[in-house]
């Protein structure tokens, strides 16, 4: 089974606030990095410990503090101490079954979500869950991976090019949300391949292999909408949401990403009801073919079985059987073979079954 | 595979505002074509560059500017630049994957749609995307490609006849928006025109293509839908929106296009849902034409297996067999094969199996 | 393909306000007549133009004209000159593809529904479009056939029998729409009769003709749903409105209206639903059927088969075959034989094969 | 065919307000009963005209006024005539074919709901239409049928046992709907009956009949929740009414009755659910039974056909065949005949068809 | 049939406010456990009767009373009398057919839902209705089954762990529910699990009781996600409610649960949807085995039927055969026997039969 939609039942039974990695390990350690910048600066560099990130608390300059690796549980709870966080948002971070979803506290905002990737050859797809706390100048992001994920929009901070460094954390956070919701676009770009391929082997060789892989299939949609569907939701709350640390100019684009968002939503949609269809015409054509083999069979047995009836008659020990010393009796039989078949023939092709 | 839902992922990663035409290229060239008329005049002609309009900006005559062919970003940037308009809307204008959508600003709107049409003989479906920059006096028009859509409602425009020419650029707004959504009727008699001649496969002469041909309308269906469904929306919001843009008495024509849009998703639906049935009215006969295909062979079979048996047993060579001896035991035989096949075919007559 | 869901894209391209008859002609003539009434007087007569019935137009009493026919189009043209009708309105009675819908405008009210009725024998539906122009004292009707649809209310204003003598209008029009509405229950007799004709031919007589008749009725039922399922909208809009031509009490009349439509609407939902279960019986019937074939072939070569070989066996021609030269030999093989046979059908009757 | 959906059409074309009982007669006679109690009082007994009523007219007693049988008009008339009924509400009455629904007049409340029970072997459902007519003191009761729906209500009045004695007529109304509602509770069981024995039909013999009981428990599940569907509604509309006829306490009652009403809602919709994967069971099964046909057709067939080639082979009558000659010819071939069916044998049951 | 959705109709006909447990009596006796704490003191004991939990009535600490299996109603009675709660909420207590629902009194809350717990091997379900009512700084908690449900949570209480202590009851209220939502998470790793083999068994192995456990599986989500859902209406409404009883922090905790509740819901639907696909795939399949088996018999068939037509033709006793004299006719038979076999052999290679 390819996907499972099971939960991790680890922590049941834990007191609320109690901190513990809930989700595979992704990653063994736990990479912190910093990048403040301004108009003016920029600064990227790895830091050990959150009480390094501290001097950058009280400036003016945005400061994008990027956790990787959810393995060293401290981390969180570090931040959680420092910049005042709520116990349950700590546990959301560290427990990677989230619902994608917004929540908004006094002086910071709590987004969640999942980076949707296509990943290898056969349509696999990752799913990373990254979390983002959103101060006035600091923006905290949670990811369970190391990866290139943000590598375009690190450029763009150091060159200076596009708005992003003249602009705050709500900006950063924006691209940010837009970085992670463009994955899906690859995605859907994979799942186009994997749908051609798949129907062309309905049509041309449905074999049961081509069964497996339609409901393989069917499970990684089924899992790529439910972990889709919810950032809809969680961007409209956004956009709904009259908070200070999102300037007005800012709204424009969150509502860009929104679109984006509903844009990849409905192509699942539609490749789900593509899919759907699939099924049905497998059906169809293994039932059409069930139908050839069997006119194979009936023509053939058809012709042959009278014409091995009339064989066997004349087989018969019968001492009083006249035909038997006809001199032409034999040619004769013959004619009444080749009579027969190529009537049956004639039959089978106005049936339309040869 | 006919339809692909699959966005281009080309544009991933560039900073927001950066202008790239994202989508298939279908035409080289960029024309400019201006159409500035008031009561009393009408002047038409194709411009080099979006400075040539700004001589229509102060009058008080209603300029239709039309930009046909998206392949050369300039135009759009000299758009922005001149009129500006915020970069998020000229990258939707170039990027041709948009969702029907309608966007208010501060002295413009913003209107995007697909025109869904027939095309050529086997019930094939063109889009085009077209962005409308309503403004007080100017609408600016771009469509990806160079066709007859418009020449009615050119024709109407100098002709003076219709009430257009007395009107504001909203009346313009929704003449374009009534002639983009027409074509939809077009395109339902194309498809009731295919849905029949699938139909008469179906019952006729269902094969493997005809399996093709339904899953390859599903799709397009599917496709269409996700095309119109938001134009509704669309609709919708300007109704709403108080825009000082939109006359009183203009909201009434909005209305009527409205209502022609609800019209035709509802058709759209309509066949969906008998496509749906087709599919499995098709399995139906398959199903029928195989028990057709089993009864052939089971009367045959049943009639002359047990024919033959006999036969093969007066083909035995035991020497004590007296029947062998009996003067009318080969015509006696004959009757027994006879009786044998006539009340199995009474048999069967009776089964309905003949 | 008994029912076409498409719309006729004769018009598209014409300035709005072009009044041309859009649909099929199902009336050559257009007849115009009459009826006006109060608690004391009714007068009922044909005209032949719009401006005789000026004449009622000052007057106390209700004034109800009956237009049967839309192919003179100067009839609508003249009723929207010299009563201040909108030209989207007019365009709207003319072009008979309207979905049911209720406006409001300064003095009048615009409704239009489809009368849907059954009509000869093997369930065929009609549809006839019918658009009611409300004033304080005067009712226009628009209707595409002569037919004896109002006969009975006709009856009713003539006796003076029930209240509509003494009420105006607004009375009118509720007694108009419930007239229409109800012609639904006649269909829902008729969809009774056939859905109940079309169950016994499923379980016994289970044809490809059969298949046939549930696509058909799937088609209908889909274009019923479609033109009755708008008019619990339009007769909801009706009730919110607080138009002062609609009086206090007739609203308690409207609703009433309104059940029987919701009443009629969910009929056709529950055959909907009886309907799509039917084609899978009747795939459960003809795979049954299927089953029942195959045994009876399986029974018969499976007895036969081994019987022929063992008679072959004796037919051969080998020098060395002791059993042939036994005396008992033949009747002992035809205790073999029965044995065989009895023990195969011991065999599959438990099987419950026979 | 068990359901019917149709509606009476007896009634199309009279004028609103004719009083006609539409419906099938369930009673050939109409009886009349009266309750008057209070907490110090109860008197019960029956009446032959509503003029006997009006003596508990003034009282503060409630009083209940039971009408069995819809046959009588006259009854229904005079109720409306004494305590000013709209005609439209007197005719709801005796139509019986309402859709469950609550309205509220200037002095008193109109509720028609169903009244769904099981009724004898088969899970057969009887439709009870019920209306009642609350006054301050007074509820006017119309039922269908003479039967013992209310007697454990009865015998609570007389017996003064509960608390509803000491209350007024929209308590009454409270444990009427309830005793209506719980009814639903014996149809659940009916129905969990029904399903569990279908299912067993399903697996252990499913027959053509199973398909007939399966469509015929769709269709009583359709109109079971077409009837029960609306009452939540309208119970929906009793709780936000504000009527004075209905005291604060009672909400809390008839909270619970809609309660009682989502929960059947439920189960129906469970059952719905349950059986639609009924069929797609049944379907399989069929399937896996005409597989293992096969399976033994083709084993047999696979075995024999070849050998019975063998001995037609040695059957042949050509002059120069050496085998014939040879002397352990015969033996020596009863070990190919042997060997064959051995290798066959392990070759299909290495296939698992055997 | 393994899950009834059945209502025990026990009750109906008694008047409200009678006293009855209905369900199945899942413990013979009733124990009753008082936990009284604060941040300084715990006490937990069993007592005999609710008067012994008076004591605790005044005081500031948090009290806890659970009371463990329903077929003592004395004991719900009193809670009744001496709490002041309505009859009708102590119906529902004892009624355990409840829909999970929230609802408001003057100073207390009634929460009930159901506790959904995988049980022993074969994915069976166990559910357990649990009844809180919730005061200032009193919780009663009922429950149908004495279990080690809550011992994870008295442990946290006795031992003083995680911040309970220091809150009041509301805080009590959020961590029973969070333990009886978590119970959820098991059920889903259950889920997973059995869904996983049934696929496994679907692509290798579908056999008959596959089919089984497939429906088995269908009901239990049914009946699964029937109460699960309303779980999360019922957390809706207590976060939409303003009462007194739940302080300002305690939101966000119970707003953690509602999250939860939701993730459990989607899980539900999703593997629902999983299922769903599985029949289909179940019955492509078995298409597939038997397309396989019809090609065997199809290609031994029209192999050797011909050639068994052919031995017979040389089997005939005509005088008058000349073939059958001739010298090389036996062997060059065997090679048109040879021949005829190869030539169809490639043919059936070539169609893939092989
Ligand atoms: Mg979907
Ligand atoms: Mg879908
Ligand atoms: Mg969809
Ligand atoms: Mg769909
Ligand atoms: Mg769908
Ligand atoms: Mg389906
Ligand atoms: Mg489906
Ligand atoms: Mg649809
Ligand atoms: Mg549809
Ligand atoms: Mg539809
Ligand atoms: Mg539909
Ligand atoms: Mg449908
Ligand atoms: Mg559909
Ligand atoms: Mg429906
Ligand atoms: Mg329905
Ligand atoms: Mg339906
Ligand atoms: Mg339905
Ligand atoms: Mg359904
Ligand atoms: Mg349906
Ligand atoms: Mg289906
Ligand atoms: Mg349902
Ligand atoms: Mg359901
Ligand atoms: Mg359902
Ligand atoms: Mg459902
Ligand atoms: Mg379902
Ligand atoms: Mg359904
Ligand atoms: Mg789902
Ligand atoms: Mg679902
Ligand atoms: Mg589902
Ligand atoms: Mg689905
Ligand atoms: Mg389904």
């Amino acid at each position: 089974m390819s996907e499972s939609f099971s939960s991790a039942s680890k922590k049941v039974g834990l007191p609320p606030g109690s901190l513990v990695h809930v989700g595979r390990v992704l990653e063994p350690v736990t990479r912190i990095t910093v990048v403040d910048y301004s108009k003016d600066h920029v600064v990227e560099h790895p830091v050990l410990s959150i009480d390094e990130v501290l001097q950058y608390k009280e400036s003016d300059s945005v400061t994008w503090v990027i956790v990787e690796g959810l393995a060293n549980v401290d981390v969180v709870d570090d931040v959680g101490k420092i910049f005042g966080i709520h116990s349950l948002v700590l546990e959301d971070i560290l427990h990677t079954h989230q619902r994608p979803k917004f929540e908004e506290y006094d002086n910071h905002l709590y987004i969640v979500l999942k980076c949707v990737m296509p990943e290898g050859e056969n349509f696999n797809v990752s799913y990373e869950q990254i979390s983002l706390l959103v101060f006035n100048n600091f923006v905290f992001m949670f990811k369970e991976k190391t990866d290139e994920l943000l590598y375009p929009l690190l450029k763009q901070i150091r060159s200076s090019k596009g708005r992003i460094r003249s602009k705050g954390s709500d900006y950063l956070t924006y691209a940010i949300l837009d970085t992670i919701i463009d994955q899906g676009f690859f995605l859907i770009d994979a799942l186009d391949e994997e749908v051609t391929s798949l129907e062309d082997d309905v049509y041309d060789n449905p074999t049961q292999d081509t069964l497996h892989r339609i409901q393989r299939l069917k499970r990684q949609l089924i899992s790529i909408r439910r972990n889709m569907s919810p950032v809809r939701e969680m961007l409209g709350g956004l956009l709904r949401s009259e908070s200070e640390l999102i300037h007005e100019h800012t709204y424009l684009y969150i509502r860009d990403v929104s679109d984006h968002s509903l844009h990849l939503l409905e192509s699942v949609e539609s490749y789900r009801d593509v899919l759907s269809g699939l099924l049905e015409i497998y059906i169809s054509n293994i039932s059409n073919k069930m139908n050839e083999v069997m006119k194979v069979l009936t023509v053939f047995a058809s012709i042959f079985i009278p014409l091995t009836f009339l064989a066997g008659i004349y087989g018969m020990n019968f001492d009083y059987m006249p035909e038997l010393h006809w001199k032409w009796a034999y040619p004769l039989l013959w004619v009444v073979f080749i009579t027969i078949t190529v009537l049956s023939l004639f039959y089978f092709k106005k049936k339309k079954w040869l």
